[in-house]
C-alpha cells in the first residue's frame, strides 16, 4: 500500500474549524487507499505566545526548558487532529516527536535529527491508524525534549518520509506552491508544476519563503519528492523533485528577491594575506552569515572590502567588525541598509551563456543601478537599492518571459 | 539534608507575575537548606481552555488523545517555573510526569499511580537542582501519557513525598488552610493549626473543598504530613497529620456543608430482598454515588425508599431509576433538589455520647427541620433545606464553640 506523509503548517491548524478541515483532507487521502502519516505544526500563534510568556519570566530562559515549553504547541495540535479524525470515524493516534522515534542531538532549539526509529509509527500504521506526529521536536539519548529550530516541522515530515520510504511528502501551507516570482509583486507570476531541488534551494535562500531549505536538502539527499500546496484549496501545488521536466530545462525558473540585506564597506585596509580572515572569522564565530564579498583592486597596497549581511544582523556585525578594522589600521566602516537582492534562478543557466547579460540589460533599461553582483552555478544575484526591488522583479520576470505558460 | 515537596495550584501560577512569586517562595525554601521538589498544576484556566478546544472538535474525544492534550498544561507551567528560578540564579530543571517516574495504570483521565520511580528526581536533586514536576500526569507501561483526574496534582505531590521520603508535603493554594467552617458563611470561623487525616477526609467529603481526598488518603496511608497554606501570604496554614494534638481531641473540629444534594424517594415498593439491589446496582454501574439511604418501616410489606445523590447526578439517576421502579411495581419516584447537607466532624466524637443530641437541638432551636440523618464514626450529617444552610452552619459553629481559640 502506498504511504504518504502530509504536513500541515500553523496557519492550516489555527483553530478548531481549520483542524476539522485538515481532518477531512487527511481522511480523503486515507480513502484514496494510502497509509497516511501526518505531521503538524503548532496552532497559529501558539509558539509566539509561548515565547512571549517565557520572556516575561526570564530574559535568558534555559535552552532545555525553552524546548520543552515550545514542544507543547505541536502536541496540542496533534492530539486535536487525532480527535477530529476520530469524530469523522477514522482510526487515528497522535505521537509526540519522542514517541515517533525522532532522535536528535542535544543542541537545544536547533537540534539535528540523528535517526528516525520508525518502529512505533509502523506498528500504528499496521493497526490501520492514521498516525499524527507532533512536528518540530525530537528527543535526545537521555530522553530530554529538543526542538529542531526554523523549518522544524517540514524537516520532521521529510525525515519521516525518508525513513518510512514514503511515495511523497506533501507540505500543506498557506501558499499554493512555488511561483516564478512573488505574486504580490508580479501579478503575472505563474505557479510552477515542478521544480528541481537545487533550484528550490536557490530560490528559497534568495527570498522565496515557501519552505525551509533544510527540509528541501533532506529531500534532495534521499530523493523524496516534496509537494508544496495549499491546505485551503484543491489547486495543484508544486512538486520539488529530482529534476524538472525536459521541456522546461534551459530556462530561468524563477525570480527571487530579499530585502533583508545590509552592506558593509571597510575602507582603506592594507591588502595583505590574513586581513579577510581577521574580519570574517569573528563574524562566523558569532554565527553571522556573510553573503556577497567584494574586494576592490588595491592601490598602493590599500584596498576596500565590501560584504553583505542580513539586515537583522547588521548591528551585531558592526560591533564585531569595527574593533577589528581599527586594530588592522583600517580607515572606517561604511554601512548601507537600504538594499535588496534580486536573483534569477534556473538549472538551464548552467551551460548557456547570455543570462547574465540579459539580466543586467533588463535592469539597466529600467534605470536600476546594480551595486554588487554574485553568481552561483544556477543563480545570478544583483544587489540593488531597496526602493527599486518591485520594478526589478517585474522587469526580470518579463525579460525572461516567465509569464508565458510553462 | 531535609527534603520537602511543594505543590502550587493553578491559581498560584496563573500568569507570569504569579509564577515569579512562586519562584521566590521556592527559592526561599531552598535557601533555608532543604532539597526541594515542586509539583505544579496548569496555569489558571488552561485546562478548561484545552477542554473547550477538544469539545469544539469532537463530541467524544478519544481518551488517550484527551490525556495527552491536557498534560501539556502542566508541562508549560513546570518549564516556566524552572525558567523563573533560573533567572533568580537557582539551578532548576522541569520534568514531565513520565520523566519524574510517575507510573500509572492505563485508565485514561482517571489513572491511578502504580509506582514512582524516583531515580531521575534523585539524580537531579544530587546535582543541586530544584526539581519541578508537571503534576496531574503519568505514563503507562507502553509510555503513553495518562492524567490522574480530579485532585491529580495534589496526588502527584503526595506520591512524590511518600516515595522520596520527604519531611513534609506542602500544598499551596488559594485558601489559607482548613477552617472550622466555611469563612464565607461564618465570619468567626477559625483556621485550624492541625487536623487529623480522617477528620480532613470527612470534612472534604462533606463539603470543605481544600484538597482532594485521594491525596489525603495517600498521605494517611504512608503517614506523610501535609501542610495546606496560601501561596499568596505568609500566614501559617493547616497541617494534616496523624492525629491532632492531645488537647484538641474530644471535640468537634469543623462544620462541613454541601449544597450539591438531591433526594429521591421511591414510593410504594414491596419490601422483599433484592429490591434495593435492583435499584442501586444500575446506579453504581453508571458511576453515580449514593449517599444516605433510608428505608421506612414497611406496612403490609410495602415500603418507601429514600436516598440522596449529588444534585448534578439527579437527571442521570432518574433516567436509570424510573424504569427499574416501574418494573418492580413501585408507585412513583419523588425528587427534591432544594436540599443541603450539614455535618459536624471530629475524632473526639467517636467515644463521647451527646454530640448528636447537641447537634439536633441546635438545629431545632433555630427552627431548622432535619429531613434525613446519617452518621459515620467521626461525623454526623443532617440533610436540611438548602435555604437554611447558612443558618445551620452558624448555629452549629456556635453550639460547638468553634469560634473559641483552639
Amino acid at each position: 500500500m502506498a504511504l504518504i506523509v502530509q504536513k500541515y503548517g500553523g496557519s492550516s491548524v489555527a483553530d478548531s474549524e481549520k483542524i476539522k478541515n485538515v481532518a477531512r483532507r487527511v481522511a480523503k487521502a486515507k480513502d484514496e487507499g494510502s497509509q497516511v502519516v501526518v505531521v503538524v505544526s503548532a496552532m497559529g500563534d501558539t509558539t509566539d505566545d509561548l515565547l512571549k510568556l517565557a520572556y516575561q519570566i526570564s530574559e535568558q530562559p534555559s535552552d532545555r526548558e525553552f524546548d520543552i515549553l515550545l514542544s507543547t504547541g505541536e502536541i496540542v495540535s496533534s492530539t486535536l487532529l487525532a480527535m477530529a479524525l476520530g469524530s469523522l470515524g477514522y482510526k487515528a493516534i497522535s505521537l509526540s516527536g519522542a514517541q515517533a522515534g525522532i532522535h536528535t542531538d542535544s543542541s537545544y532549539s536547533r537540534a539535528r535529527i540523528l535517526r528516525v526509529d520508525t518502529k512505533r509509527v509502523v506498528s500504528e500504521l499496521r493497526k490501520g491508524n492514521i498516525v499524527i506526529v507532533a512536528g518540530f521536536q525530537g528527543v535526545t539519548g537521555k530522553r530530554d525534549i529538543t526542538t529542531l529550530g526554523r523549518g522544524g516541522s517540514d524537516t520532521t515530515a521529510v525525515a519521516l518520509a525518508v525513513s518510512l520510504g514514503a511515495e511523497i511528502c506533501q507540505i500543506y501551507t498557506d501558499v499554493e506552491g512555488v511561483y516564478t516570482a512573488d505574486p504580490r509583486l508580479v501579478p503575472q507570476a505563474k505557479k510552477l508544476k515542478e521544480i528541481g531541488y537545487e533550484e528550490m534551494l536557490e530560490l528559497a535562500t534568495y527570498g522565496a519563503r515557501v519552505m525551509h531549505n533544510r527540509a528541501v536538502e533532506l529531500g534532495w539527499l534521499y530523493n523524496v519528492p516534496i509537494l508544496v500546496a495549499s491546505s485551503f484549496s484543491d489547486s495543484p501545488g508544486t512538486t520539488i523533485c529530482k529534476e524538472a521536466s525536459m521541456e522546461v530545462k534551459n530556462k530561468v525558473r524563477g525570480i527571487a528577491h530579499d530585502t533583508n540585506v545590509a552592506k558593509v564597506t571597510v575602507v582603506g585596509v592594507s591588502d595583505h594575506p590574513g586581513i579577510a580572515a581577521a574580519i570574517f572569522e569573528p563574524l562566523a564565530r558569532a554565527n553571522i552569515s556573510i553573503d556577497t564579498i567584494v574586494q576592490n583592486a588595491s592601490i598602493n597596497n590599500i584596498t576596500d572590502l565590501t560584504f553583505t549581511v542580513a539586515r537583522s544582523d547588521l548591528l551585531k556585525a558592526m560591533s564585531i567588525v569595527e574593533p577589528v578594522v581599527k586594530s588592522v589600521g583600517g580607515k572606517q566602516c561604511v554601512t548601507d541598509s537600504t538594499l535588496a537582492k534580486v536573483s534569477i534562478v534556473g538549472t538551464g543557466m548552467q551551460n548557456t551563456p547570455g543570462y547574465a547579460a540579459r539580466m543586467f540589460r533588463a535592469l539597466y533599461e529600467h534605470g536600476i543601478n546594480i551595486q554588487l553582483i554574485t553568481t552561483a552555478e544556477i543563480r545570478i544575484t544583483c544587489i540593488i537599492s531597496e526602493d527599486r526591488v518591485t520594478d526589478a522583479v517585474r522587469a526580470l520576470h518579463q525579460a525572461f518571459e516567465l509569464e508565458k505558460e510553462t
